[in-house]
């Protein structure tokens, strides 16, 4: 339904020129929702930029222009009138409104800032001390505080009045004088209140309430929000004094944003926050070439192990042929391993001081895992191959130490980088083929040169 | 704060027979959240996990038991009278009485079913209908429905009535006669209206909602969550009518458990839905070794080319010095590309339609990369590794011609894959560096026999 209504819309905008098509062009921008309206806008040419934007729904224009690219927002923000910036500016939502600001280039931040009104101006200069990663920078500071001494007929007419231009009112906060949190409450606990006029807010409210300080990363703000199951949680300072507030919808993106790095870093790129087909060739190239580089570096390793053993090489030219098969499956049980440990750090279920935990289990699953493939393999070497016992008892005995060494390393690396404030997922993933290689190359040789005597 | 509850009440716990201390226990238990509670449970001997959930706070106890692994679940109904067993499920919600079905033997079901109330007992079968991984397999029932004639002073009557029991009422439906969905109000425009008495629900109610089919696949759902920022999205069955909602609590848990999954593919392993201290020996090995006995017996294709080559290498030894190098880089370069796709496809940016434009971006960012590496590597073969010209001259090549078909291939493979409805994590990831090794040696000997005549 939205698709058909999406595609029409494309379909006029080839002919924005002509007049008489604003009407019915309005009329089916006013059938989408914001995030769909502002993928239209990613794909106009500048100039009609803003003549659509003053097309849209007004109580969506906000929420459009949110979820728009930096790029876009400039190229639009250029097209406005100053009173129309106004009208932008005053509507975002403050953490929006910063996250703005920290995107612009001097000139805009400048006009952006000359439009908003004191208040808004002050909350944005507020936000913008925190550091953009942490919960101080992802929060906001539009939120619903309460009173503990208050009745919940009190509490809803307070709601009633202020709760307009709030982020949330879901959740509010109850403060005591000093600002001081002290509890939340629910908007449904205070719609569902059997005695609104008599019950105090200091007796419904959760006094429990799970809060981080401003300083707090904000990947472990997002896995709270997994673990409790909020829709957002209050931000204190540190004197314990309410400053703001992490929204799910926020925490969402973090979440799906960690992972996505997570996942370029484990394949050796430099993580990127723009979607694949925004990123611009110098960008990809700049992300993927040094880790290509340094890997490269890092395997004259290999080469010079093989070098240093052409001799074996060359007395048993077979050997050549068992290398790829060697490393690939040393690099893919290290990769097992390793993967395994970041992504449960990542999520929480792995500690660094389960150090010894992990490496007992890794051994024991690489006993099994290695051994099994080096029976497998022994029978197809003597078999298929038709290789000589002596020589397919190297490869095997090769691949089960490779594969105990490889599991090993995998689950000691990312917990070591973790130790020493290095990102794992940086310092363990892509490192390890390289590691695993030269480890896996050393062992064969030693191998070769004690059971075939060469 | 809550750290050092969870401490003392660990320490507790080793006394628990001390029947002295159960007041103590009840009252550090009731500053914890339920999440918290919950993880002490899951370290506790199955005897003691009856005794500790009768201390628990009663409005938390089905809030616990939601959070248990299905293992401690068991272990507790076991402990449990019926009529305490009665009193859990009733207070579950009733996606979560599914989810307890689904997870337990049928004797415990059976026991669970006889307990429930006809209504739940109805809901939960209804719900079971559904794959497990769909809209439908996650949704709840429990939600609240508005009529579109109704005041707001109507509905919230309503919502007082009957709002108890429903998972959310942050976000209301609106159904007509038939039950077909045509709105969605939240409870806080219903709050912050100007006019209740007189405000009609058609009025005021958001007529472009977002909705998704009993079969939509749960990754689609949460995606939407990401796209639109809704709270809950409704489900609807083929009619239009409004059957359930997934919540967002829900669609988090899936976007982190698909993460997970596809971190897992791309490194060759079985998903996995239990945290890594929770699973078997045996089920990390069922995860993990037949990958890699696939992945070795594949990367007999490389073994086979070297065989086919020996000739060559015997030649000129110093080339097999270099093939770790060859094959790393090619595996790198693929893994790039291919985990780039599969996350541009998992978060919505990647369409398979896209794939010219992702070969052609892919070629060029190849070029760029292979250029770099083949320049760099020149240079450090011939004045570090003192290799003679010619020699250096195929590997060089060699890497350009491996860089750009690897990563053309990593771009290909997860599209083809996505097109053959397969999992394009588990087809492309671990499959892209055996495709890669054997190109790359390929290429490697074909060269060196042209270049260097042998």
């Amino acid at each position: 339904m939205s698709d058909t209504a999406i595609l029409t819309l494309r379909t006029m905008l080839a002919n924005l020129d002509d007049a008489k098509k604003y009407q019915s062009l309005r009329d089916v921008m006013s059938t989408l929702p914001a995030p769909d309206l502002a993928a239209v806008f990613e794909d106009l040419p500048p100039e009609k930029l803003p003549v659509l934007f003053r097309l849209c729904p007004k109580d969506l224009a906000a929420e459009i222009f949110a979820e728009l690219t930096p790029e876009t927002q400039q190229d639009l923000i250029d097209g406005l009138t100053d009173k129309e910036l106004k009208a932008v500016v005053d509507d975002l939502f403050v953490d929006d409104a910063t996250d703005l600001v920290e995107e612009m280039p001097a000139n805009v931040v400048k006009r952006i800032l000359a439009q908003a009104d004191p208040a808004t101006r002050r909350m944005i200069n507020e936000l913008l001390k925190y550091p953009e990663d942490s919960a101080g920078g992802v929060m906001t500071t539009e939120l619903m505080e309460l009173r503990p001494d208050w009745t919940v007929s009190q509490a809803m007419a307070a709601i009633r009045k202020n709760g307009f231009d709030k982020e949330t009112i879901n959740n509010c906060y109850v403060t005591d004088r000093d600002r001081t949190l002290i509890g939340v409450v629910s908007l449904r606990a205070l719609v569902l209140s059997k005695d609104p006029d008599n019950e105090l807010i200091r007796d419904m409210m959760d006094d429990n309430v799970v809060s981080v300080s401003t300083t707090t990363d904000q990947e472990d703000v997002s896995q709270m929000f997994e673990k409790y199951g909020y829709l957002a949680i209050p931000v204190v300072d540190n004197e314990k004094r309410l400053v703001g507030i992490v929204t799910i919808d926020d925490a969402i993106s973090i979440m799906q944003d960690e992972a996505s790095e997570d996942i370029a870093k484990m394949n050796a790129m430099g993580p990127s926050d723009k979607p694949y087909f925004k990123q611009s060739m110098w960008e990809l190239y700049k992300n993927r070439a040094p880790w290509l580089l340094f890997l490269m570096i890092s395997s004259t390793f290999s080469s010079m192990v093989i070098r240093g053993y052409e001799d074996a090489l060359a007395a048993v030219t077979v050997l050549t042929a068992y290398i790829p098969m060697l490393t690939d499956a040393g690099g893919n049980a290290g990769s097992q391993s390793t993967s395994t440990i970041i992504r449960g750090m990542a999520v929480g279920d792995i500690e660094p001081h389960d150090l010894p935990k992990i490496l007992w289990r890794e051994f024991r699953i690489a006993i099994l895992c290695g051994g099994t493939l080096a029976l497998c393999n022994f029978a197809k070497l003597i078999f298929l191959d038709g290789i000589a016992p002596p020589v397919a008892a190297v490869v095997c005995l090769t691949l089960i130490c490779t594969v105990i060494l490889s599991q090993l390393i995998g689950g000691l690396l990312p917990v070591v980088a973790e130790k020493l404030n290095f990102d794992p997922a940086v310092m363990a993933s892509p490192l390890i083929t390289t590691i695993v290689d030269t480890t896996t190359l050393l062992v064969y040789f030693n191998i070769a040169r004690v059971l075939l005597r060469i």
